[in-house]
């Protein structure tokens, strides 16, 4: 049937990182679901009780893009134990024209990371001020180090804050990413003094209650959401979506069972049935985004298979340019 | 992240064909379905219009199998104009316990004709009359021929009968199937009277509109209708299920939707919420099955995914004894 490209994890990070060509990726394929043109099939999600595992597959076909991903992302949360990562997985690559296997992305996750922290790219450069300058981030994890690179590839970043639970691990974060991104990054003590004086936020938790309190908010903020993939997630106090001026789901039908909204619908706080325009509106122009600097806007993001056949097809063009990855005949 | 085997087509081939044990590794499959162990999420369907092509995934997990498939496949339905096969794809072979990815089993569709013809041994092993010796296949393509290859496992098969719409096709593969199977296989001039003849009949086209007629069917009869698996197609003219003495599902949500089911309730034969034992608990016991010679019954089979998990898992098993397959590392 013909020669299929294998990738191994090493080869994609020396392929694909998270730099604008990868943010102006994922920001078209918002576009093109905007455009209403894109066949995106809800999650396949598979719980795996008796190992405390999950695993989801993600897809989407876009019109003008010649190849489709299947994405499969197993979530194993008793790895750590055994001495493995939590979660792993592969991208498959096919041939939009005619179904044919074209690469397999033995990534473990790592393109996911990438489509991840690009998209809070988008977000922030569509809805956060222009002139945001500090930021902060709620989380340590492997999002709380690319949402803050993300951030300084669309916005002057000059200062952030770190917070964590586990103030240990945020002050190493922060000194890692002090020298990384050439700014000041900071360990915060308190998350409300952290969250009250940034321009930016972006919240990256696996949380399951409420990290960031409404009170917190001030006029002109931006806060990104992308924690919150799952109906049992919650960070943002149900009542930041209130106070908030301008509330910007990835997608709608999705935002509303497994994100920020689904917690604001639960609470009562907003009508099941309540309307919003998706950040891919915003860009293509269809809607309006921020409208002044005293705003208050949040992204709500849980990740679209759009996402995932985006960059999977920029890293198959990258790697048939470079000549990479083992050629396998099947 | 560890070593991954990667099996190419003819590796699979050589490891794993249509005999007993894929028969009872399937029918073990139905087994734990019915016991109600297992997670099956709804099938991933997506349709990819503009190449007239489709793509669907299907997964599950079986408490007891160490292993999870996660298959991909594609049907591009002009892809024979370009020289190419129109279906395609893999099953991803993960760990149960780990979510690690294990294999990769490059089968272009190979394990979903073994899977899908062991699923109708298994109806005709626990619904055709013991001593069914006259087989009618409908449909002359690869199912046809592994169909009437899987009723020889089970059954007493001395003669069989191929119709298709393409008589010549049918000559070439009865034919083909005398050589092969060791029995008097004639291709049928005419569908009915083949049908009226046969002790247990099996339809494996991609038929839209009725090709097995209700009239034609008598008293003893087995049919197993493999061929819908899509909401547009339809083998059995509606009134078969009410002439029938037992219908039978795979998986009732499934043929509901997907099968001969959904179009006899679209013909309002049948009620839509009307339940019936399927094939799963019948083998378990915990159904009746066909309780004389006199009966006349129906499997209707759309296809799980607990037969790909399963059949993928024995490949796997094998694989690792024959030390066959690339090991990568990743």
């Amino acid at each position: 049937m013909g020669d299929i490209t294998i990738l191994t994890e090493a080869e994609l990070r020396g392929l694909i990182e998270l730099d604008l060509e990868a943010v102006d990726c994922i920001e078209k394929a918002f576009v093109a679901l905007a455009r209403g043109d894109v066949e995106m099939p809800p999650i396949l999600s598979m719980a795996i009780a008796p190992f405390n595992g999950e695993v989801d597959v993600k897809t989407a076909f876009v019109p003008g893009i010649d190849s489709f991903a299947i994405k499969v992302s197993p979530g194993f949360f008793d790895n750590p134990k055994l001495g493995l990562p939590s979660t792993s997985g592969l991208m498959v690559l096919f041939s939009a024209r005619t179904g044919m296997l074209e690469a397999l992305l033995l990534d473990n996750g790592y393109l996911t990371d990438v489509r991840t922290a690009a998209a809070g790219a988008v977000a922030a450069r569509h809805l956060a001020r222009a002139d945001a300058s500090h930021a902060c981030i709620l989380g340590a994890g492997c999002q709380a180090r690319l949402q803050l690179k993300a951030l300084c590839l669309v916005r002057p970043i000059r200062t952030a804050t770190i917070w964590a639970r586990d103030a240990g691990k945020a002050q190493t974060v922060a000194a890692e990413l002090s020298q990384e991104l050439g700014i000041d990054v900071r360990a915060a003590e308190d998350a409300g003094t952290a969250v009250s004086s940034a321009d930016v936020i972006v919240t990256t938790t696996p949380a399951t209650r409420p990290v960031l309190e409404a009170a917190w908010l001030r006029p002109g903020q931006h806060v990104t959401a992308m924690g919150s993939d799952q109906e049992h997630k919650n960070e943002l106090d149900p009542a930041c979506l209130l106070k908030a001026d301008l509330y910007v789901p990835d997608r709608l039908t999705q935002t509303r069972g497994l994100g920020e909204l689904r917690s604001a619908i639960a609470s009562g706080l907003v009508e099941a049935d309540r309307v919003f325009a998706e950040l891919g509106m915003i860009v293509a122009g269809q809607a309006k985004g921020r409208s002044s600097d005293n705003q208050i806007t949040i992204a709500d993001l849980t990740g679209t298979g759009i996402q995932d056949t985006a960059i999977a097809t920029l890293t198959g063009k990258r790697a048939q340019a470079a000549n990479a990855g083992t050629l396998f005949s099947n």
